[in-house]
């Protein structure tokens, strides 16, 4: 029984190695993992709290739960109605190539940028149509622009971006928003770790702006996701979305995380001086580390990536390899900002190796 | 910013109302729902204990956990190569249809049948071949392979069958496999509640066979299904599917309710012990109810159907119209089997309608 043609040269999407695939096959006591941009704090204790609250597992969640949407509407200064959830940026995605792109269109995807995006782009049966970027790896409006065809359905921008780090400047987007005249996808999973959002944009009828819970929330296990859309759009999102995509636990969570303002500034912040303090530590070595407004560094090596990355596991720490990502070389590879204990571990065995 | 032609013509899927509306809408204290076929004793304990056990929310799930795949291949005696997990049966039918259905391809359905399907055909770009069934609901396999042209690529058979609760022939069902050339997908959600199962089709290279944890497990809100497929198939399910389809602590739960087996033979004993007696007690009511092999009822009433919802409804009894199932006539409904108080609420509302 054959699969579709375009499956069988399909890459899937490869998560990070998990700390006790390396502890073992590297005979490691101490293994962290800096490789997915998790959130090494955890979610606040009320979330954890929340999440164990709710007995009625036998009974199907709401699909499409308002107080938790009225909850999100609030934090992004919109109305709830405005709100569509999903399991994770990645469940908005999915549903939002279900909206928008099948045989034949063309997705405009500003390269390196997540690989999910370039995933259900061939899954859709899309044509994907890679921009580069500037130097300092921001998108260029007139390099978008110019890559505009009658097929085109989306743009898709990720600020910050992974797994660059580097933040959009608004009235560059605007250029794009108001004159390519297609949908624009704002992925902003790491808004909340950069000193700009891209809120505003969301009042535009052809903007889709989605987040997360996984990052600085640190319910990445949960996969709750949102997008601020057109209100006109949240009907066509309910009849392409799975059934039930959030559990009522994973809700609950998420609601409580929202509440403790408090918990995620702590978070923020040490997240924050944590990845400034690698970036100028990486400096002092002479690496080649870009500034990042996110939760994760990107770094050019002298080394092929898959040597730095294996001489860093021979030490106990678990860095992504980006020689893989599209737009991406053999020398890069992103570092995620854990906690100082784990970041100084990083640091030291850099030392080493350079 | 229009959305694809194919999307403004679907019809989404269509939860159940919840208890709480109904409560609001008709100003009643004790709302049961039946509407669902959620299993009303819930999981075992021991789920719930397995559930609220894991705090490291911020870390990414397994994609792919080997422990439960080894639990379930166990259960269903088969490797734990041959299991592929989702969220729920809809997210492996999601993944089944991006593995083989794309625009013109022809998906064969017996109707009625479970909503969902015919969804995902639509939203594939394939399209429907509706089947009708023997007077006894039962698929006839002759049908079937007379339904079959070169471009069909995917039967799709559920048994127990939702909404009419009678369970398939291996034998026929056998014809269709071994004559029909093509995928067959078998649905066993309500497996559990079954005097036969269908495990066995499973060792065919054309056939997969979906299970759930939403119903005899109790574990409904938590979205954990799973198939039972060629090994070949493996790796193609896990280039589709979304990234991380389970958290860790449902899949500790589905781990926790698999090994209590004792509390799974509870649940369907008094499942089937209420379904045998809702039954007798309706023909004596003169409803025309069918047999039904799995934890709900199917009834032709002699009322429209909304009359006979919204009747129930007023008494604090939620069942489901089945009017706008395809393949279902204006007179049709479906109740749940609940506990046993749930049951005589429901049969005593019946005994005063007709």
């Amino acid at each position: 029984m054959m699969v579709r043609e375009s499956i069988l040269h399909l890459d899937g999407y490869k998560a990070g190695k998990s700390i006790e695939e390396v502890r073992m096959k590297y005979g490691l006591e101490k293994v962290v993992k800096l490789a997915s941009n998790e959130n090494p704090y955890g979610p606040s204790p009320k979330a954890i709290e929340a999440f164990k609250s709710f007995d009625s597992l036998h009974i199907y969640p709401d699909p499409d739960p308002l107080d938790l949407r009225e909850k999100i509407g609030e934090y992004a200064g919109v109305e709830a109605d405005r709100i569509t959830l999903g399991a994770g940026v990645d469940g908005i995605l999915e549903n939002m190539f279900k909206l928008f792109v099948e045989g034949g269109n063309e997705v405009i995807i500003p390269v390196p940028s997540f690989p999910y995006y370039h995933i259900l782009t061939k899954l859709s049966g899309g044509v994907e149509v890679r921009v580069s970027r500037r130097e300092d790896f921001t998108v260029d409006a007139t390099e978008v622009l110019n890559s505009i065809g009658k097929n085109t359905r989306l743009i898709i921008i990720c600020s910050p971006n992974n797994p660059t780090g580097n933040s959009e400047n608004m009235n560059e987007l605007k250029d794009i928003i108001e004159d390519g005249g297609v949908m624009i996808f704002i992925d902003e999973a790491y808004a909340e770790f950069s000193s700009k959002n891209l809120l505003d944009l969301a009042q535009y009828s052809n903007v889709i702006l989605a987040r997360t819970f996984s990052k600085a929330f640190g319910l990445a296990n949960l996969r709750i996701g949102y997008a601020v859309i057109p209100e006109e759009l949240r009907k066509y999102f309910l009849k392409v979305s799975t059934p039930f995509p959030l559990s009522t636990p994973a809700k609950q969570a998420a609601i409580a995380a929202l509440d403790d303002r408090e918990y995620l500034k702590m978070v923020v912040d040490r997240t924050v001086a944590e990845r400034e303090t690698m970036l100028r530590e990486l400096k002092k070595m002479g690496v080649r580390a870009f500034p990042s407004e996110s939760n994760f560094i990107f770094i050019e090596t002298e080394f092929d990536s898959a040597y730095m990355v294996e001489e860093l596991l021979k030490r106990g720490i678990i860095i992504r390899d980006c020689s893989g990502f599209t737009g991406c070389n053999s020398n890069h590879v992103r570092v995620s900002v854990g906690k100082k204990e784990e970041n100084d571990m990083f640091l030291e065995a850099m030392g080493e190796i350079y």
